[in-house]
């Protein structure tokens, strides 16, 4: 897996004696966290514990109760100002793309203290006084496994199943163009420690609950096409979220379903918010650069995926941005 | 892969000697083929062409347009009855649970005909010479990867692309229990030939046809849920087929929606037919054997997903199929 001497095994290396030589630690992910953040936390922990070391599991957002059933999730702290500071020395963060994505939580650490970097995104400024940087991996959990392996540790079925959660969910289940060999043959290896793939993707990929259905109800119910079916957009109010009961974060793949009909180049999901701006995610196919089209308006992302917000109510905010698609298709 | 001496490896050198053995070969699998079945017999045909043999591919069935991307597709010819027998002195039948399966393509088989018989189905009766039958192969192109792997022939990237197609359509994208660490340590190697496995989760699992958005619109429009919420269901009518001009294949996946709501035991689609009839298709979240509702109506399946047929339209069939699964449930 790893070459001796690669830079890749020395990183690792020196993340292994960060751990190996401190005592007391504070594991921090990102806020808002998705299935890697929080499958990469419990999994350190689980490292950790291996290790003997004592730590403390720590979120300023609260746990998405789909992540609830994965080891040691329950033990994840979330993060409070008014506690008491926690016993650590040592801080390992992970899955940050830099310190700000921590939160507020790192408003707890000591000056000086001594952190440990452990990350995937490309953009990851190594923040940290040891730092696990791996742009080409699908998920931290991948870099995670390979440390354990690198660890000579034996994985148990819980452990592999967090690691298969990680992969899982950044992969899109398997389906993103970050589904290397390197991946797939992690997924085997975690299969065969006993972890049940199919529950997964059930519970993780496949199982909505009744206000997600409601919202993809209504969303779907308004999907509209320009004449050529190039450009295809659905829109969602402040309304819709308050009679349906649903989280802003239940909106996630519903712009997937403007993106992935037939002849769509470009799918776009409209979100009116309380104080009458919109909120645009938009989606490409792959021939056209939505990050340009998003950029124009103040926004960013990547050739496929990109978003941006204008100060506009959603009657406004939509003729705009399809016109501004309309003529990058031209 | 496969142990010296073990009775897979023996079935592999058998069907190896049925293709060396001959010259001239008809390659058939079942009608109305989904993407293994199609995938198996442009795998078969490319390794023929390897091994030096003529053939020629048929199926008594349209070519699904998704999958005519694939290598050599636009060879499989389309089975006419009142064409000339095509010149073969050995049928390699692929996917194919029962001679019946093979449709009437079959006819043109003259007596005695030396028959090669590969597939996965559980429930295959070895109708072959030679049989080749894995019911643990997630995918016959399963069977067909280690089959080329024991003829040591090296897969290209049209080849592997295919054997890809074939697990990712029978495994729901790496979803279902099939799954298995051979599964995934197989697609970590045909990604490394160059498979872009991104392109065809999005060709195969994520495009939507217009009618077949036109139809789930219709189909979550009229979800409804027992007051439980354990029992959900949605219907569809002939006219709904008609007016979107969606062919049936299109329903595919539309029950999964009312399976895969938080709190569905059972899902459930009602497909009203022009003559009055309706068709059922059941799926259990896991708890329920849906099997047996099935076959108290006629009709049968798997615990997970089964289906029937009443002789009666979608307003009397609905109430007695949904009560039918309430009193389970009890």
């Amino acid at each position: 897996m790893t070459e001796p001497g690669s830079a890749y095994r020395k990183q690792l290396e020196a993340a292994l004696a960060f751990m190996n030589e401190g005592d007391d630690f504070l594991v921090v992910s990102h806020v808002q966290p998705d299935g890697d953040a929080i499958s990469s936390t419990v999994v350190v922990g689980w490292l950790l514990g291996k290790l003997g070391k004592r730590y403390v599991l720590l979120n300023e957002s609260d746990l998405p109760s789909r992540l609830r059933f994965l080891t040691l999730a329950d033990t994840i702290q979330h993060f409070d100002e008014q506690a008491p500071p926690f016993e650590f020395t040592r801080v390992i963060s992970i899955d940050c793309a830099d310190y700000k994505r921590i939160g507020t939580v790192s408003s707890s650490f000591p000056p000086g203290t001594k952190l440990l970097n452990i990350d995937h995104h490309p953009t990851n400024d190594s923040f940290g006084s040891v730092n696990v940087i791996r742009s080409d991996a699908a998920a931290t959990v991948e870099i995670l496994y390979d440390l354990i392996e690198h660890a000579g540790i034996a994985l148990d079925r819980d452990a592999a199943t967090a690691i298969y959660t990680g992969l899982m969910t950044d992969t899109g289940g398997f389906r993103y163009a970050n589904t290397t060999p390197h991946v797939m043959s992690i997924a085997a290896e975690l299969l065969k420690l006993g972890v049940k793939g199919n529950d997964l993707a059930d519970h993780l990929l496949e199982k909505m609950t009744r206000p997600q259905l409601m919202l993809l109800q209504r969303g779907l119910s308004r999907l509209s096409f320009s004449e050529d079916g190039k450009i295809g957009w659905l829109y969602i109010t402040p309304a819709d979220l308050e009679e349906t009961g649903a989280d802003p974060e239940d909106l996630e793949g519903l712009v997937n379903y403007a993106r992935n009909i037939d002849g769509t180049e470009v799918g776009m999901l409209f979100k009116g918010t309380q104080d009458g701006q919109t909120k645009v995610s938009l989606r490409s196919a792959g021939r056209i650069d939505v990050a340009a089209v998003a950029q124009s308006f103040g926004g960013g992302g990547h050739v496929r995926a990109a978003g941006c917000r204008l100060e506009l109510g959603l009657p406004e905010a939509m003729p705009k941005v399809v016109d501004a698609v309309r003529r990058v298709l031209v």
